[in-house]
């Protein structure tokens, strides 16, 4: 049983970068790829996780990258490529002998080989799936068969159970003589006789506890139990929401099928709020490994979108030629009164995204949110108006002018607190990803608003 | 022991909410809050975690939350407080009687004690640690006396050791008779004489080996030393990284004096990327129960910063009135180049925070994602210069206006690239917070850039 215990973290003084890879160890790394030195590649790999091995496949470049796999490829663990994001996966795949690959695949647990097959071309699959026992073989399979994103593809198969009548005594003696306990496991699942879980004990107060109390006596307060079939990103609410370390899934008739354990719930969660993020900027699943040409291609959607939109204020700001050719200073002002607009209309949109991913914008506080946004939106639009109005009116000398940017700041404002809350709020009502299209479509609306206000205002006041 | 089996998720169809606080449930709770029914309260919040009964106090007015709180007040529990928002917890705090918020102070663990206190004004503070047992209270001062964000204030302070050179036989035997085991652990952490952490084995693997093996023969793989002063930050990253459920904490000599387990982690995490999201969007801490008056104060600065720099964006077109007032239809287009640029720099910004968050970008790829992030930029810059180039040019006649809106979006779009990647590498490599003030600055590179590139190529040309 190897044992890394070197405190690496503590040896640095970078408290920032704590966990980073080191890069004067990326430099050494690379220099023994260039000069082909297997044995101080090993060396210097030794020491790291799969998970920065991992990371530091996908920050090399392809070609350093398909080197150092060949040079390293006697030491290659299957580990590496479950940490491996998708798009540097399969090139890695790719690079590895399929005896190498075989060995690797092994000595995955059921529930990351299933990760790591599961977006891969039907023939890719079954060429890693042949290398497998028999008894995986199953396992992977019958996880591929729940949904994408279920629960059924997050747990895993080997559960440690007992009946829930048993004692404290009975269920020791029971995992002392068990051939096969899973590496990993937190808690002892109690069945009735029809196989549902009834609670769970965890293994702290199992070992705690004296042999002749009953494991009824010593459940855990806080219990779920997650249907096969639910999406994933409910699991991982939960398990945020109710601080679990495992939970039991069952299947359709309520039996136990498997565990899922904080550690997938966490991957799951963390994948989620990469998802918001991105998709409030009209990113979409990407990696900073991709090539080029590939990331202009998933960006190019959105960037589209944006300037559809654009051109519409754009057919807007043309409604009001006439008066922009009196006025020229209006041409000069009107972005002032859109972004401001745009500005708060994120920040709204930012809160609520957010809310809705925590849970915490529900029906019983939705109402409350949005008048509190809109009061918002008007106290601050009030102050910016209140600046812009004045620099207005002594930049151009022209009274008016102050009062018309600032009539249009508050109006923009307003609409801002208003759309920030409720475009999110109704894409989520009908299902829809709340963070996707919120950002360019919350924009799109103060941009024309805000032109349209400043403008039209000015026509009616100025012309 | 109370145990909760309610399968409340399973009889729930409707899928996407899962676990959200029912309407009915919630609107139930307040009649019963209206017409002041306490036993029916207790009947409704009894099937409640303590995580939804603060997520509901949340949701709901100031109003209905004081009638509430007091009409539950006799059972009204420690683990609430600890899952509240800050902001109506100490509204909470200060509702309910002295004796009842000793009491649900004194049931919480001192971790959660710490996370309760630390925030309070030193007299408040006062009052709560004077309710603790003086064993309890000592390890809160203790663990206050950490710096804010570190490791020292997330840790518990209980954790179960055995000496390195112990059997499973003997391990067993004294977690069996000793009489304060911890509720939640998940590991026996191995320590040689100078009390230094040296592994870790999981109770799991305890249970299943023979009780003559050495502890030291069945240590986990991977195992992180946790400093005391580490920033939570690196922390939460480092359970993230290593997938870990607990991990040591030891002070400056090395001495163990703790151990961080995953919820906490999970915690900070979540935490983080709240952080990071609103900070993009120039949103600081804050929550859907602040007051308007407190979430207007709370924006202002951002958007104040947002005006100056759109003040700046117009004081670069007032350098052109000239050629606006020749050609207004550069006062129609111009929102376009701004808008594409800032969309662009906004999807590579989004990108780069969260890989800097994630740790996947560093030294060894910066240069390599920059000059992708640029190539993006100019081959998207190009397409979309193809089609407002064409439209330009058929709006309005006139041939050069295609040609230079074509020409400033291509401009516009490289340097977003550029901007989006560079700005938060340096902010981060200054160690600043890469999200915090990004959004505002990149954008308003690319608006005046947008508008210089776009206004002056019209006056070279057009004029």
């Amino acid at each position: 049983m190897s044992m890394d215990t070197d405190p690496q973290p503590q040896g640095d003084d970078r408290d920032d970068d704590a966990y980073v890879l080191d890069p004067k160890t990326v430099t050494a790394i690379l220099y023994a790829v260039e000069i082909r030195d297997a044995a101080r590649l090993s060396e210097l790999m030794a020491p790291l996780h799969a998970a920065d091995i991992a990371d530091l496949l996908e920050q090399i470049n392809a070609f350093d990258r398909s080197r150092l796999v060949r040079l390293y490829e006697g030491e290659f663990d299957g580990d590496i490529l479950s940490e491996l994001d998708d798009s540097v996966r399969e090139d890695v795949m790719s690079l590895l002998q399929p005896s190498t690959l075989a060995e690797a695949v092994r000595e995955l647990d059921s529930d990351d080989v299933v990760d790591l097959v599961e977006d891969l071309a039907e023939p890719q699959q079954e060429a890693i799936l042949d290398v497998l026992p028999v008894q995986d073989r199953i396992a992977v399979r019958q996880a591929l068969s729940y949904p994408e994103t279920s629960a059924g593809r997050l747990m895993q198969r080997e559960v440690v159970m007992a009946p829930e009548h048993w004692t404290v005594g009975e269920a020791i003696d029971h995992l002392r003589n068990s051939d096969h306990l899973p590496e990993q496991f937190y808690h002892v699942v109690l069945v009735n006789p029809r196989m549902h879980p009834v609670a769970q004990v965890t293994l702290g107060r199992l070992m705690g506890a004296p042999r002749a109390t009953p494991l009824a006596e010593i459940t855990e307060e806080v219990f779920q139990i997650i249907p096969v079939t639910q999406d994933e990103e409910d699991v991982a609410y939960a398990f945020n929401q109710y601080h679990l370390i495992s939970a039991p899934v069952v299947d359709d008739d309520g039996r136990l099928v498997g565990v899922i354990t904080i550690d997938d719930a966490m991957i799951v969660l963390d994948a989620e709020h990469e998802e918001d993020m991105l998709h409030m900027a009209g990113v979409t699943e990407s990696s900073l490994s991709d090539r080029a040409i590939d990331t202009s291609k998933a960006r190019l959607p959105w960037l589209g979108v944006n300037l559809c939109a654009a051109i519409l204020s754009s057919l807007v700001i043309a409604q009001f030629e006439d008066v922009i050719a009196a006025f020229v200073a209006l041409a000069v002002l009107m972005p002032i009164v859109a972004s401001m607009g745009g500005n708060a209309a994120t920040q709204t949109l930012t809160v609520a995204v957010r809310a809705l991913a925590t849970k915490d914008l529900t029906p019983a506080n939705v109402m409350r949110v949005i008048r509190r946004e809109v009061l918002v939106g008007l106290l601050n639009g009030i102050i910016f108006a209140v600046v812009m109005g004045i620099i207005g009116m002594v930049w151009f000398g022209l009274p008016q002018l102050g009062l018309i940017i600032g009539a249009a700041i508050v109006i923009n404002m307003v609409i801002a607190g208003l759309v920030g809350t409720a475009v999110p709020v109704i894409l989520d009502r009908f299902g829809a990803d709340p963070a996707l299209a919120s950002g360019t479509f919350v924009t799109m609306t103060t941009d024309m608003m805000g032109f349209f206000a400043f403008l039209g205002l000015a026509a009616v006041v100025l012309l």
